[in-house]
């Protein structure tokens, strides 16, 4: 069995144990603060991830968001940067609408990634050079799209931030239309298969990110951060997924144009 | 058969003829501006609706965003308000995510209310008085909730503009998270099932909450503009939908403090 075949294996067990667990009632915790809920389902889930990792390949190493390889520096070998439920809120408060995600690297390359919607039952895959999948469909290359004819995703909450809010409401204004779903794996899965033409927030985690975008790679949509540059697997960055050429746009006509703005988002992303 | 039994019928029957269509292209055209598209779909929607309503209830009357009804103002009798396709350009851009809706009144006063999600086969009904169903399963009434513990419902387009997006801002600011789903009357229903505790926005027409605000109705979810008002079937309308305690906080601890901004919002409302 290959690593690929391994990971999707897991990914739907794991889902699978999330589903059985939906009905009992869910003891909450907060982390740092009311709009960072972890579940005892979230460690439970990192806990059965890497267990099983660590069971067949003792020398992979795991980043997880609740707790594993923080410190990772070194990532050389098999890393696997995971997320056992993004979405948290939505899990909470809607029991739907998010994702497990699961992004695998190999020396720094990325080799397999893997976002599963877990109440939906749709796992979103893809082997870097093999194409991806929604389940045993291969999806399309996504089109391209200027962003007056495009949907894109932003979450309102940076629109009332003064600087930030300063620099997405032009991008806003000029959408034909914007969403907010709660679940980064999942917008960047929507990205990819078309329903989103971008994706664009000023911070994400790794394990938020890892598993969506080498996805998104297999269709063609692009990747960096607010100032162009790519996404790095073992820090925080700020993020702009798109097709091609609206990539090109939001790069080009808006985020150039803010660059002390973000230069500043920058600073205190590696500060924290 | 009763108007209900009817009813009920006959938005299943359109919501099955548009999944049907949605395998075929889609000749897109242009309503007031980009942002408001219109597809034969929805209109060949109303229409089926509007002469399946004709055929057996001629005295009934229907008001339609596709065109029907417009100029209406004797509401007595019984009155059908139909939204073919709420979420248009979810419908144009994802093929999912859109509703169809339907609000009967009968002397003024509320009857029964249907929302059909098309694409995920899920219809949303109430009859007054008797409970709202999602399909054949009875929906709790749903809970109160304090702002700082909800996720809300608003569109990032609303923070962008200067009067609205300051009065917008503290209330994003303070709630748990924001999300935005791009139908309305899929936004009321989730209110409705408790995946949001409130949805707000400057501008519905009525055929965008008839059914929704309905079912929500028999859940014991509360309506109004946003100066506190009732909500008219004859007019646009500004909307704060939520549980009872949320949507009394949101009045009294912020739109109070809105109310030129509510007022001007509210002459030009009538004025379009």
């Amino acid at each position: 069995m290959t690593v690929y075949e391994f990971a999707k294996g897991l990914i739907l067990e794991a889902g699978n144990n999330v589903r059985k667990i939906m009905d009992q009632d869910l003891e909450i915790e907060t982390k740092s603060n009311p709009n960072d809920l972890v579940t005892n389902v979230d460690k439970a889930t990192e806990h059965y991830i890497y267990d099983n990792i660590m069971q067949t390949y003792p020398n992979h190493a795991v980043i997880g968001e609740e707790g594993h390889g923080h410190d990772l520096v070194d990532i050389s070998g098999v890393v696997w940067v995971v997320d056992p439920i993004d979405g948290t809120l939505n899990f909470v408060h809607q029991g739907e609408n998010f994702a497990i995600s699961i992004g695998i690297f190999q020396d720094g390359q990325p080799y397999a990634g893997f976002v599963y919607d877990v109440m939906n039952d749709v796992l979103y895959h893809a082997k870097v050079g093999e194409g991806a999948f929604e389940n045993e469909t291969l999806l399309p290359s996504i089109k391209d799209t200027q962003l007056k004819q495009s949907i894109i995703a932003i979450n309102p909450n940076w629109l009332t931030k003064p600087k930030l809010g300063e620099m997405f409401k032009p991008i806003v204004e000029d959408a034909r239309s914007a969403r907010a779903y709660g679940s980064a794996a999942l917008e960047i899965i929507y990205v990819a298969t078309g329903k989103l033409a971008a994706y664009i927030t000023p911070r994400l985690q790794p394990w938020d990110f890892a598993g969506g975008l080498i996805i998104l790679h297999e269709v063609n949509g692009v990747a960096s951060n607010l100032a162009g540059a790519t996404l790095s697997i073992t820090s925080a960055n700020s993020i702009v997924i798109a097709n091609k050429q609206l990539h090109n746009e939001l790069l080009t006509s808006y985020f150039n144009y803010h660059q002390d703005t973000i230069t500043v988002l920058h600073e205190r992303m590696q500060q924290k």
